[in-house]
């Protein structure tokens, strides 16, 4: 088989590329292109090729009917997340895979991480040592929240969303979550749209990790954000554009929203004159929530363990056509 | 029972402790003092009592042999840990509780509040957003750590460590615990003092929630600190004494110390002039680890459960003697 390649993953991630593939014949693209959010970039040197891996531009994966399988080396996938592109590929009975295993260890440790940081006062904490090293003791003590028995509302709920139960379990927090297929996960009460109003009235914490379609796009929206517990937090690791942003800066002013942390807006990088970073009680982080230092050669382990399933015809991970 | 009581425990922690007494003579003392780390502060009122709430001053204590149980409503209880005490104490069979349960959750979610804000990047992030607004996204990544399958060592493994490590049960991490009662417990390696360099060298994050007393003052000095791994990350926020400081920044400008976070230190508050404030990678909190908005009702409920199972000679929560 021809395997096509359009990552950079380091040194170490092209060695066990190479050595993982050598059963196949591999053509590293010339045209290294390794976000997802990047424009078109159209390579001729996919012609030919059964499987592409990395970031192929969506119609150089349309205009080649050989290839049976792609996957993306990012959690999200929105410029192949069109009609165009689904049937395209249901048509020919090709895969699609993404990398979503490989960040939501990550996500949701970086989730947990905010939430905690927020409710222990560590921001204004670090704040004061930076400036001047006052000692607010009782106010920063009567200002911190236990996370145990609190309620948690994930607004979609895939692989992310899994691991971040798994480690809220022990905080024996009420945990709901919304999406279209409801079906029961240990531990968390999964609801429809329709229960949503219901439940983001009980949430102390509303994380957002949908990500962006034509349905979700704007989904936290002014009348959305209107259902929340008043002081209730927000927090976006899915996409920017699932939040109506002049809404949010609405909601915090107005004090209905407690605190909103953003790993993701629009745009991107956030421009210095953005209203968001000044608004209070709003925290921004650079995309930062599925980063992890060692991402390069666990994204090759992940599609050289979905390339051993591919060929012996198995159930392949993260697999989303 | 005479019930003698000097903590102040806020408007709805003192309606709780007035009904709850009802079948008793309750005596609140005028002389409030709700501080463990307060200085001596003798109260004729404690007289004929058999049972003391609050901080009572040890001598207090000692000199009325009708004292039958003294809770105090703290974790820490340094001022009492003395041979005098204990012996006065033992030879009359009074029994001695504190509040370690009430500020076990708290501290706990402190803790991992902190592990994960460091591993995540969270600190730098938000100076970012304070001073230039930049957006150094690779960077951040790539600082960025995983928790999950590290190493992390306790020192001192009571109330608040227990909890630690079932906070820490999801993220699959080795830990090891220190202390001088070999006993296992589940998904955590209780070792022995003559283990420590061992496990010092392979941790990546030591947490420390050591009681003060003779053998813990300065327990981690240079000679302990010369055994982590390089790197590793370092938490106090058991007492300040235990830590040697000069030691600790010396293992931060050396690099040995990766990180090293202090919610309590010598002397408290810390004065502006002290080089831990602008140490580099040294993380302040006020002394906050244990703080929950709820605490009073909270720490009333404690003393009430213990005072049903005191007159019913069951056994009493977070018992030292």
């Amino acid at each position: 088989m021809k395997i096509w390649c359009n990552g950079d993953f380091g040194e170490e991630g092209m060695a066990l590329l190479r050595e993982g593939t050598r059963a196949h014949t591999l053509v590293i693209s010339g045209s290294s292109n390794s976000s997802v959010l990047a424009g078109p970039q159209r390579d001729p040197s996919i012609a030919g090729a059964s499987v592409a891996f990395g970031q192929p531009d969506p119609e150089d994966c349309l205009a080649n009917p050989g290839l049976r399988w792609i996957e993306v080396s990012s959690a999200g996938y929105t410029r192949y997340d069109t009609v165009a592109f689904r049937e395209g590929l249901r048509a020919r009975g090709s895969v699609f895979t993404n990398a979503s295993q490989v960040y939501a260890d990550a996500c949701a440790e970086h989730v947990l991480a905010m939430i905690l940081a927020l409710g222990r006062q560590l921001l204004p904490s670090f704040q004061t040592q930076r400036t001047d090293r006052v000692w607010p003791y009782q106010e920063r003590r009567d200002a911190s929240r236990l996370l145990k028995g609190q309620t948690v509302v994930l607004l979609g709920f895939g692989a992310i969303g899994l691991r971040l139960a798994e480690l809220l379990a022990p905080f024996r927090v009420k945990i709901y979550a919304v999406r279209r297929r409801i079906r029961s996960e240990p531990g968390v009460h999964v609801v429809s749209e329709e229960s949503l109003t219901r439940v983001l009235a009980e949430a102390d914490h509303v994380v957002n990790v949908l990500p962006e379609n034509d349905e979700t796009r704007n989904y936290v929206n002014a009348r959305r954000i209107a259902c929340f517990k008043v002081g209730a937090r927000f927090y976006n690791v899915g996409r920017g554009p699932t939040v109506d942003q002049e809404a949010l800066i609405q909601g915090l002013n107005s004090g209905r929203i407690g605190a909103a942390y953003l790993d993701v807006m629009v745009p991107e990088p956030l421009p210095p004159e953005s209203p968001l970073w000044s608004t209070p009680r709003c925290f921004i982080t650079p995309h930062t929530a599925g980063g992890r230092d060692n991402v390069n050669p666990e994204l090759v382990r992940h599609f050289l363990a979905n390339l051993a399933a591919f060929e012996a015809g198995a159930p392949m991970t993260d697999r989303v056509l």
